[in-house]
């Protein structure tokens, strides 16, 4: 039960998630795997020929696997799994099963425009090590993408995925955010277990945490800007960027969330959204990747057509990190 | 306890509000007036022939005056300002001064599209009792609002007004969100004391609040659907449209998050959503009058073009209500 | 020849018009008033010290008496009416009226938020001269402007106005476009007689020709970019900002138009869409009235908050008139 | 050159085809291949259990090849490409070109998100037969799809095709409008042709056909709604997906516009505009494939997520047709 004493229940949901078969769903039981806790979405890195760099993939991940992350999401926006052919995303994702702590969970995101597609990657990534698969709305047919399609879709892939299914809504990238009525009937589909929401509208958030209040559904936000705001009306953890760069300060802002200490909260919170929207809205993940190299990650190109950042944005990035005292 | 640190700040504010001389800005020793707390943003009543019914604005506003509010908004959005005249705007702002308890704060949106005109507005709804000036965005020409023109507008308005002067951002009305970094230019400004924020965007209230922390600037929430989510990002208060018929509740919140009882408040938050949104963006001013005519006040017609709502909105509006236990 | 049918019967129009008694409206008879041709929307010019300049409106309207317009559009939106008091508002359009040669259309802009001030404003306009008023949607509350709330609102004023009405779109200024359903009912109504159209969807416009075929109704575009395109789908005339700096060549465009030349139409029309994207979306008024200055007219400075042109946007206008042969 | 007489030229340029070497690019001069025309955009059929139905394909492209298009475009918006494997959407190319008439273009649509990944599929498609490839522009991170990055990746792939390349901004899609001064810069490319625009911007139409007038670069208006508006200024063709069930009116609309028969151009093209809208923006690719159905076409159904039509929306697309006078 989510309900009594949010605060509390979701510490014990963090200290229960220890004794639990992490990543294992057993259907029999109609159990949800407990997703709530803090992800980085993972990069995917690329040589200077744009191929995947899976053995700095596997740096990446050693050191990413030394906070108290919940687990690592795959093939996020941020993996630029757009630009992965298929047997590259199911081999990164592999690799990262391989590299990451075992007692950590693997989001894979497995979303393709069409539903055959999407639930065949599914069930793929699932073979491959991903203990759910977060499923972003198809969107290039954004116009016929009512309540009714996109609910057909998340079930039809619910129905048949191996591992539960996290929803997720990224306006930014599909110019398109799953409907608060559809959230709220895929939440009674045994095998959804949550959202990821990147929109940063808390109303919305509240909304649906109090819609799905009577289900086992939990909602992530999806980006460090608003993770304080989004803990404050239900949330239950964030797949941030940020948390790429500065890991131990989003583990830090959850746990101060988690017990409550909302002073120091609000002030690290201030401190994070400057640095938080220059890797996502305002650079991208250009900036994210020049980021990570900054901070001993392994950033590298990126796939075209995404560009470098330019010296001016360079700069620009720099002091957004820089005025907040992280660099 | 939750609420230590910030929380306890604020209601240090609130309590040494008591002893300062609210509603007036000592322009002497550059003290501002401190606007936390909760506002209703008043209802403008009309008549069968829609014509202003002062009456009904001043029965109103004595059963408004029971709840523990910071004051009053009038000529908010809510208020139908864009279609009263000038001088309706200006003996409605007296009407509320005079119906009103002496120790709540009169907030009368001045804002008009000209920045003389504006400049006029403020100053005589000062003249007839405002403690402070809410000023609108102008938006006709939004194209060529820019950060310059908005700054040079407020700048004007705040040199020239004799009571202080709060911005006001709401993009669903004006098409145009003041941007931050005219807000925290504007912070500066002796005369102007904080912002109305009722775009929704958690994000940027935080960010907000963040660059004008050394300056004394307030930050108020425009809607109560984000109320607590504003509360944890350092606001200290909001106007909302939901205090004209759930007075009580809301200002419960605000007790809720003031004395960090964040699992009772975020419960409440959470069944405000659906009513404010149906009196907001939903049903918009009509929504809002019809329900206040069912919570004991006098809500009435609008002033056209507004229309009243279908039954079957009516219904609708109703059952935002109903199944959150409101009705 | 490529003109005729269509064109022909358009210019019967013109034709005919000359016998009609072009400005009153016989609503004994249904007969409508011809708006067909070119129309400037008038700047008002302001002294230094923001005072309505009259002197320089009517040297201003002299310089453009010599053109071949239809007519002059007063208070559209390049005419700051927004920034205006309603008595200057009036004084204003009698002014223009006495200055502008006596056998040109005089469309007045009479637009206010509510509908009361609407026809209040538009019966003080054909009181003091206006042949027609042209009434842009109010957009404040655009959220409840439903096709019905527009339609009653155009009903009223069309209802009460002594003078034709045509319909105004903008939703660069007001964020709204008015719907092609409600043009069409409205279309019906004897004393609305057309739409000016700024929105610059052609389809949409050629959809409003075809769907009003039947009623007395006419379509201009309400800008000189799409002037040609316009023409061709059966639009029957324009109001045109550019046609304040440019007013020769915008009536040339008419007559190629007109004329069946469309080899030489299309050339010009591309010399003068950057020209007109200068004075209307990429500088506004600002930009227009700069350009007044350089072709002999006055422009002057806008009220505030409307800023004047920092010195690199002014080169960036020049450019664009003298890259297409204009300076 | 496209100059001279702009209808007579493109006149000229349409005889001329008979005699060229359609579909080969001699790169050795430089020269390009001409695209003006009419291009149904084909729609992938498929079976009962959603395999391309390639028979069906077959079928369509007979009954299609009796119009005279210019040729077909195979994976435009209409061909759900998105939902198609790589090897599907060579095998769908590759049998448009057996079953479609020899003296016809094929364009196929090569897009992927990554330039990498549109440089193979590009190469690929020339392959199996494809005349020139026309390329949408990556939208997954539109937040980052500067000119400068768009003209990359462009660059990049025209460098690298073996066949002419055109250019696809398709805003309703995408999220996003190829920039025009990317599109300048892009038409000096000596194997870019043109751009196929489905935005319904005729300004910026205009605009684009003005500033690449010295180049080799033809306008290509991606929907038949405003194809007569887009002749008016410049352009030389469309894809319309219109044209899959009212070929013969749409190639007569091209006629009517060639030949300068403006006013029956007119009116012709007010009655497509309806029945265009219902198979594009208002019910998408399910009503364009349930018209197909009513026409003697096999349409069939989508795959998922794309849904079927209600009954009532089924009635109001047949609706659209027959008050136009088509059904």
């Amino acid at each position: 039960m989510l309900g009594r004493g949010v605060w509390s229940s979701v510490r014990q949901g963090l200290s229960r998630g220890l004794s639990r078969n992490v990543g294992g769903w057993a259907s029999g039981e109609g159990r949800k795997v407990d997703i709530a806790g803090i992800y980085p979405p993972v990069t995917t890195p690329f040589t200077a020929t744009a191929e995947v760099d899976y053995g700095k993939l596997e740096e990446n991940l050693h050191k990413l696997g030394t906070f108290p992350f919940r687990g690592f999401v795959v093939q996020g926006s941020n993996g630029e799994f757009p630009f992965l052919t298929s047997s590259e995303r199911l081999e990164v994702v592999s690799r990262v099963r391989q590299a990451m702590p075992k007692d950590k969970l693997l989001l894979a995101g497995s979303g393709c425009e069409s539903t055959q597609a999407t639930v065949e990657m599914t069930v793929s990534m699932a073979q491959v090590g991903a203990d759910a698969a977060i499923v972003v709305t198809p969107c290039y047919y954004r116009g016929r993408m009512s309540s009714a399609a996109l609910i057909h879709h998340y079930t039809k892939v619910a129905d048949l995925s191996p591992v539960p299914v996290v929803l997720y809504s990224v306006p930014a990238n599909t110019g398109l955010a799953l409907p608060v009525d559809a959230v709220v009937t895929l939440s009674q589909h045994p095998n959804i277990v949550g959202i990821k929401d990147s929109g940063g509208d808390v109303t919305r958030m509240g909304l649906m945490v109090h819609k799905t209040r009577r289900q086992d559904f939990q909602v992530l936000a999806g980006s460090a800007g608003f993770l304080l705001a989004s803990y404050a009306v239900g949330a239950v953890g964030g797949v941030c960027a940020l948390a790429n760069v500065l890991g131990a300060q989003v583990c830090q802002l959850e746990r101060l969330c988690l017990t409550g200490q909302w002073e120091d909260a609000q002030k690290l919170q201030h401190r994070l959204i400057e640095p938080n929207t220059a890797v996502t809205r305002r650079f991208g993940i250009p900036g994210l990747k020049k980021t990570m190299d900054w901070f001993g990650y392994y950033g590298g190109p990126c796939r075209a057509p995404l560009q470098e950042l330019s010296p001016t944005d360079e700069e620009a990035l720099r002091m957004d990190f820089s005025s907040n005292g992280w660099l």
